[in-house]
């Protein structure tokens, strides 16, 4: 097995003074080769930059991130390093893998499967939570250690809110674009926890967020949640962020800032109109 | 055949405030159904917003520019309609049209083709520069005459250039990333206008930029073009923006403000680095 952190150059676009980089690697955790985008902000200073680690949603690539949110401005302005991974093993040939847009290649749903089907390579969780860390410690911040934030959207919010939730003091910040924030009750989670998990609901718990929120018991942290009102999903209780807020009355160390957007939808172009605002609740925090 | 004014709406998302949408339509100039784009901004005014056309390279539909350039931020924060058509008449059928990326669908040059296979749709210059007004006038200005300028990519920044100099006092300025500066002389440009136009060279110049600054009698003006320094096609002598300033020196009516970026390529994270400036750029000529 080639080491994980021996990373190859893809491709390298020049934007808002850094540079916007497509990687492939081999990954441990998902034995397969894995893309990933990495933005390195131009910066003079010698400092170790802090990382941004984004989530997409379903069918995403490690592409739709970079090309249409526009969110090089930021990251360059406040110079963070934005890691953002592809959404499932690739190239498995697992049978059934690429039959259903919400299940297999492009929807790992960011668990560790394990239904033994799935089990080998399905493990979504400990590539972004472990060894994507490494890989992102030996090229970009010279083996030292680094700050890091999660971000991201629909299956990707519900990605990094449990990544936050699950390592109290790993991750500085979190926020999410109208994330499936009650998985183990939307037929999207429930579906992806069937398969993946297999169908004790006991175990789905541990990838909930809403569970994760109540029994959470690390540092105070706040939870920025952006979400479209005229998102078809959220219509069709695919997303339910109330169910955030409700789940953290327990729990006074988490607090849910949701913020409704009229008429915006579940796109990019809702993303991109708000992720400014995410670098600079990230930023914040990762600054500290 | 139906009136080109009566547009249908395709999709709309909304984005940083305005709205994104494709909308599909009847051209009669191009004999087939086309889309374009529009981006309408939040304005509580009921003046008649100024309208900017973008043109798109090589390949692009209607989609590329509002997907992933990021201009919406600036359309909105100027108050301007971005009118984005796709670049070239589409589902036309025609021998040969499909088979090479720089001829046919997707690369309709700007021109009104004369060559008898291509001279009934392939049109893009007076679809642009005489229908698509008509259209945005019905539509978006209440009927009202607009203020217009023009930008463009690549080919839609040579589309930009000749429509500008061709219709001196119809656009209020024009800008360009990476144009095709001198079609007559590099081989993007002799292969498309061979084809469209038939073998005369003194008939092409009437679309090129290069002779069209030469003998430009309008108001004076000042071309904006942005070249990224490492744009692979620039290297290979197909854009020769430098033509532009040869030109230009005999004729002080024209002055090309022309920005090497150094390290940019010929891609959309080079333009949306630099789209900001020119909504500055046109704003301050689309409000005088």
């Amino acid at each position: 097995m080639t080491d994980p952190s021996v990373i190859n150059l893809v491709s390298s676009n020049k934007c808002f003074e850094g540079f916007q980089n497509i990687y492939e690697h081999s990954s441990d955790e998902l034995k397969c080769r894995m893309k990933f985008a990495a933005y390195i902000p131009c910066a003079e200073s010698s400092k170790t930059l802090p990382v941004l680690i984004w989530l997409s949603g379903l069918t995403c690539t490690e592409q739709n991130f970079v090309a249409k949110s526009g969110f090089q401005k930021y990251a360059q302005a406040h110079k963070i390093i934005v890691i953002a991974p592809d959404t499932s093993p690739r190239g498995c040939k697992i049978e059934g893998d690429s039959e259903k847009w919400d299940f297999g290649e492009g929807a790992g749903f960011y668990v560790d499967a394990t239904e033994s089907k799935w089990a080998k390579n399905y493990r979504m969780y400990s590539y972004i939570n472990s060894e994507l860390h490494e890989v992102i410690k030996k090229n970009f911040t010279d083996g030292k250690e680094f700050k890091v934030s999660i971000f991201g959207h629909s299956m990707g919010g519900h990605g990094a809110m449990i990544s936050f939730l699950k390592n109290p003091n790993k991750y500085c910040s979190v926020s999410a674009f109208a994330p499936i924030s009650n998985p183990i009750n939307c037929d999207w989670g429930k579906n992806a926890f069937t398969g993946y998990l297999g169908s004790n609901e006991e175990v789905w718990k541990d990838y909930d967020s809403c569970c994760l929120i109540k029994r959470y018991n690390g540092p105070d942290a706040e939870i920025l949640v952006d979400q479209g009102l005229d998102d078809n999903f959220l219509k069709q209780n695919q997303l339910n962020p109330q169910n955030l807020i409700v789940a953290s009355q327990g729990n006074e160390r988490i607090r849910i800032n949701l913020k409704n957007r009229e008429g915006y939808d579940h796109s990019y172009y809702f993303i991109s109109t708000f992720i400014e605002e995410h670098f600079e609740f990230h930023a914040k925090h990762l600054k500290d």
